[in-house]
């Protein structure tokens, strides 16, 4: 007869053997390993939480120092690594296989242990796909999940911090899997609960909080004039003419350029309320001069940021916060209002070719998808209208039957035509695709697709691709902005003159701008001490900001 | 000086308000109503939980009750419009704008009422979009949830029935909103918590079960043969061709015969292992015989369904369970694994036009979308690789290089060429359209765009159209399936040879299928006691679904 209680049993038979290690739910700090020998067997599916800003690491160090005769060849299904310590696990043994989704300052060495077979990599995915599969085929058995802290119960407050916690703990929990959290402190009554007791197994008090970055401050002072000339082009030629409220802004100087821009020259533009109203995204500092200025309805965000936290409880609302007056960020739910909910996506990248394909791989660097392409894609599943969409929608396919024709998402690329390093932003062929080439991987890491992108902008000026009627002119388009690099000074001028006088490439000139005009006075804050002003002195930059 | 506390300050209000008619969070059944003059105002955005399944039908009735000079001109923000009073609080003035994502049983009336003016519509969703702009721009500043149970602290136990309601809540509690529960009853502990205490600010007990319906249950006495041969067609021609593992089935009678085949011809087909063992699926009944099978791993559900609750407990190897042993649903993430975690979609349609474009829609009916659309749209944010999807990218774009070749979701329309009341599945033009026209919408209610579908499938064959080169190819194929409608006859007989030469159209007996096999003893159920029978009594169908 089928056994179909084989996981509950499992289940249970790990949490008796935990129990004996625990006092009720918690467990000393240094009976962490101790629990997690009990308690894991060999070649679980494990999450360990580390999201794109919030790290369990005491877990992480406790998981590093198991004895591998009995925790072994795990698999990890975390969305981030980012702590060396997420890769020393592999190399000690205790896990062989990786599905993950951003890997950031340890892009580096992950490339190195994939060449070198350290890792079996399952895939790179968005967050949310990686999410995805939590329900469907890698549901994890334990969940290693931190928060900032726990009642005796084992309800849990996770402060701002949200992220991905709910996400996990829901796939876990409910597949008779075993949830772990670590916590900062036990609290006679948590804040608010992020999560609830019964879905959690035990609880490890750390004593003292858990690593954290800030991944979303982009200081002002670094922000070039080149970037601002960008902005600009972006604000007047893109947010304006499609009148985009609802948008999720990517990482990067480029962009915080234009968060600068909204009170100075946006105000200016006259489109105060008619742009950048409804946000998905993280508490940017770069967006605190647009909110005091009135521009901003609402934010929902897929974390925090560190020292915003002051400024996100006196402005509720603007900002998602609980009964306790904080954050609660959802980082699932936040992508999937960036996938449905919004009408443009625009971020910056390190490459770009011909097709408008662009990546932030390079060869020795393998960083992961994080978030971007669910929002820089075209989402085919919605149906609802607006007016940015449906216009974006009338570009790509004039001649289509209005009813029967379906909206675009605006995916815009923005960058300076030589990046770090002097590096140029376009390439005839991506990195991405070399790497596919070294590693066989069946799929190039491809961040964004030509295909999906509709607008790219550079100092010469904006390229959109919605209006580009077959590759040879997709590519012109893309040679027309691409200034003195190579791939820029292969173009067809006289395409490149034909593609200007149908729009197609429109230069600063044709929108009215001076780059001259580019100036950093016009920037709202020109330095981080500018946002804490801004902030009525409730933003706290962490130090490594601080230049006072 | 700004107000940055507004949102707070008026729920404040709005709580002091209610707290003068509840008991503590409690609020007895008689003054829900005044509960709701109390709590709610003029142009309130108010999310009355009307689920795919579950109702809250007290405090809609409450609702419909209100002093129309009090509360009147809502915003109405839910997935389903399912009961009358949905609809009669537009016609009492309570409401005036709807934005919604399915419709079923109020498809007629909610058309004559956008006809007649008396709904202003903002727009037609799937369920996860309408959750995303719950978190941008169409936040509730009410919500009207339902439960099983509540305790007196207000902590919530929704039983397997979880739907939309964690999304619900997040999205209006954390946002300043207020949160309002009908249970059937107060207990003194809950058997699981589904929604914490601070989240929810008053209880109604109702005193009595809030109405659900079995949507999913279809009656393997009503499966016909030539059903049951396009559920071989699709087994043979499409699961394991790709090798189709993960996956979601929509409604229907055509994909619960393939669910019926699985453990008869699946089996004679040495499939077992190979294809269906991870589902983002509700609990369909006529499953249960491939469940039992063990054909499938695992299944997480959008929702449950009455009368698979003894079941769902009795097989937790299978299903997603809480602490307490019932279902654990969720709408948002498992549309969420539908979009993103499986290769497939198959479901019936009541029209395809000879672009492939399907709609559900007649001009006398909207139905809305429901989760089709989401599940039923090639997901351009996906970069995790499986076989199925590589197959069908290489299909879809031969010659483009590898590492850049993207795969394609198989999104799959199977269904008779001559459906109800003998109406012609394949149309010249969609009714869809037509509506669109009268209605003045902008985009018309396309259920599946052409460009998304991969394969369609009738009792005359197979069409691929991820092989189509051209749009007049992609027409022929369509009408090479399309038997003997109007769509059908009117095929150019010598290029939908070469096509099926080419192997885009195949028929029955070019997969060695003989139509003459497809008998009603291939079910592995016949009836609904077949399905209790292969339950060993723990499936307990409605009253409805009783013939005995």
């Amino acid at each position: 007869m089928t056994n179909w209680q084989s996981a509950r049993q499992a289940r249970d038979a790990r949490l008796e053997a935990g129990a004996r290690i625990a006092n009720g739910k918690i467990v000393a700090v240094h009976d962490a390993t101790r629990l997690l020998e009990a308690v894991m067997r060999p070649g679980d599916k494990v999450c360990l939480e580390g999201d794109n800003q919030k790290q369990a690491d005491l877990l992480c160090a406790a998981l590093l120092a198991v004895d591998v005769s009995k925790v072994n060849s795990l698999h990890m299904v975390q969305s981030g690594v980012v702590l060396p310590e997420h890769l020393d696990v592999f190399d000690r043994g205790v896990a062989k296989k990786l599905d993950y989704a951003y890997s950031g300052p340890q892009a580096a060495r992950i490339a190195t242990m994939l060449f070198g077979g350290k890792i079996e990599l399952g895939a790179v995915h968005t967050y949310l796909e990686l999410f995805a599969r939590y329900f469907i085929d890698l549901t994890p058995n334990v969940a290693l999940i931190v928060a900032v802290s726990a009642d005796r119960d084992g309800n849990l407050y996770t402060g701002p911090n949200t992220e991905d916690t709910p996400t996990i703990v829901e796939a876990t929990a409910f597949k008779d899997g075993i949830v772990i959290a670590q916590v900062n402190e036990i609290v006679e009554r948590v804040p608010r609960v992020d999560i609830p007791a019964d879905r959690v197994h035990f609880v490890v008090e750390a004593g003292k909080p858990f690593f954290v970055e800030p991944l979303f401050t982009r200081d002002p002072s670094a922000i070039t004039e080149t970037q601002i000339l960008t902005a600009m082009l972006a604000l007047k030629g893109v947010y304006a003419p499609y009148g985009v409220r609802r948008l999720n802004h990517g990482i990067g100087f480029s962009t915080a350029a234009i968060e600068l821009l909204l009170p100075t020259y946006g105000e200016r533009l006259g489109l105060k309320g008619k742009i950048a109203t409804h946000f998905a995204l993280n508490p940017h500092p770069a967006l605190i001069p647009a909110i005091e200025s009135g521009w901003v309805t609402q934010i929902h965000s897929f974390g925090s940021e560190v020292g915003m936290e002051d400024y996100i409880r006196a402005r509720p609302d603007v900002y998602f916060t609980g009964p306790d007056g904080s954050l609660r960020s959802h980082r699932a739910f936040c992508q999937v209002a960036g996938h449905y909910a919004c009408d443009m996506f625009i971020g910056s990248t390190l490459q770009i070719d011909l097709q408008g394909n662009s990546s932030t791989v390079t060869t020795a660097r393998i960083a992961g998808f994080g978030g971007a392409p669910n929002m820089g894609a075209d989402a085919r599943g919605r149906r609802h209208p607006s007016e940015p969409w449906i216009l974006a929608g009338r570009e790509a396919n004039p001649d289509s039957p209005a009813p029967l024709r379906r909206g675009r998402k605006l995916v815009v690329q923005i960058g300076e035509t030589f990046g770090e390093k002097n590096a140029p932003l376009f390439v005839e062929k991506l990195d991405a695709i070399s790497l596919a080439e070294k590693l066989n991987l069946e799929l190039a890491p491809v961040m964004i697709y030509g295909d999906d992108v509709t607008h790219i902008i550079t100092e010469e000026g904006i390229a959109n691709l919605l209006l580009c009627r077959s590759p040879s002119e997709r590519e012109q388009a893309i040679r027309g902005v691409a200034g003195y690099t190579d791939v820029g000074r292969r173009r067809d001028k006289n395409e490149v003159q034909r593609l200007r006088e149908r729009g197609v490439i429109r230069r600063p000139e044709d929108l009215g701008i001076d780059p001259l005009d580019a100036d950093r006075n016009m920037l709202a804050a020109r330095s981080i001490k500018d946002l804490v002003r801004w902030s009525g002195g409730l933003y706290a930059p962490p130090s490594k900001f601080r230049s006072w």
